[in-house]
């Protein structure tokens, strides 16, 4: 392994191993000794890559922040239909949080930094506009019941998500966050969609899904 | 006013302005001092009637704890079909969050003492089981469309009920949960209910609402 490797592999170990520790305990529970010891590097390897605690938090909310939007984009570069579109980004999304440590963390982190109310971060409310412009164009495209508010939709969806990842991460760490998500989607999308749309989106969600 | 009454209203006070502080700050946050100051009584008054910060937000937690198996009983009580009385008690518990800060408080220091996660706490469990019951009995009359799995059901409705309480709360201390949680039924229902008895319940929530 060359020098440069190594770095990287170091530096994803201590990522991992506090994403770990904050994302069972949060922020001000996890001591950055047990972090140290996880991650089974020196202190002089650990103050190399990250300068304080604070520091690795920032790194590990950054991670998040990066991957919603690149996500977001890679969805809507594929030319599917707008509420395929939202159901896949919706999946792929909570597939990610729950098999990713440090995603999860990073997402518990963010909501411990965002003063105002415990659990929730103002990422919840750019996923409420990212759901809300993809229903609008659904709308446009005719896949909406008449009388379906897109933006309402929008934040039912993000509610649901939002409460099913708070009780996922809770009782089972977000193992079962995608079946939650996927009961939401068989109960939402009839009320949601038409009668055309409907049955192939229900179809997607019973495909089977990726480990 | 009787001594009695006199201190009954003095608890009161206290309960209230602590309230307050807990709601907007969460317990750690909220320093005594200044629920001293917002409930306007002596600290020979306060302390009469509470030990200690930790005695008044048990108090806080107690109010609500006795009031969700009391609610829930009532509607129970009066004989209306599963769905119906699912619909009604779900937005009278609603509807007293977002006009009670006493009540609303306690949810939140209820969440903040449970070890586990911010923003959740052992109620919505507890709420996924009456939820559950009162589906399951509505599918027992014939009021869910074929194929609804009532306890799914009640997961999202629960999850979408938490994710809504907490934006709500975060952004505008509950005034919009009511409707917000109107939006998460309009979508819900024609998913949930049978054609028969989906309007009818659409009217329920169409009906002005007590301020």
């Amino acid at each position: 392994m060359s020098p440069q490797h190594r770095a990287l592999a170091t530096r994803e170990a201590i990522l991992r191993a506090a994403a770990e520790e904050f994302d069972r305990l949060g922020y001000d529970a996890a001591p950055l000794s047990a972090i140290l010891e996880r991650s089974g590097v020196t202190k002089g390897a650990f103050y190399f890559h990250f300068p304080s605690k604070e520091a690795l938090a920032s790194a590990i909310v950054q991670v998040q922040d990066d991957t919603w939007p690149r996500l977001t984009g890679q969805w809507r570069d594929r030319g599917l239909d707008p509420l395929r579109t939202l159901i896949g980004l919706f999946e792929e999304a909570v597939s990610l949080l729950s098999r990713d440590v440090v995603l999860r963390a990073g997402v518990r982190l963010a909501a411990d930094r965002d003063v105002g109310y415990p659990g929730l971060s103002s990422a919840h409310l750019r996923w409420e506009k990212v759901l809300g412009d993809l229903l609008l164009a659904a709308r446009d495209a005719g896949q909406l019941r008449p009388g379906v508010d897109p933006e309402a939709a929008a934040r039912t969806l993000t509610s649901a998500a939002l409460g099913a990842r708070l009780i996922s991460s809770a009782t089972c760490r977000c193992a079962d966050f995608p079946e939650r998500m996927r009961e939401v989607w068989r109960l939402v999308l009839p009320g949601l969609a038409t009668d055309e749309w409907c049955p192939p989106a229900l179809e997607v969600l019973a495909a089977p899904q990726e480990p």
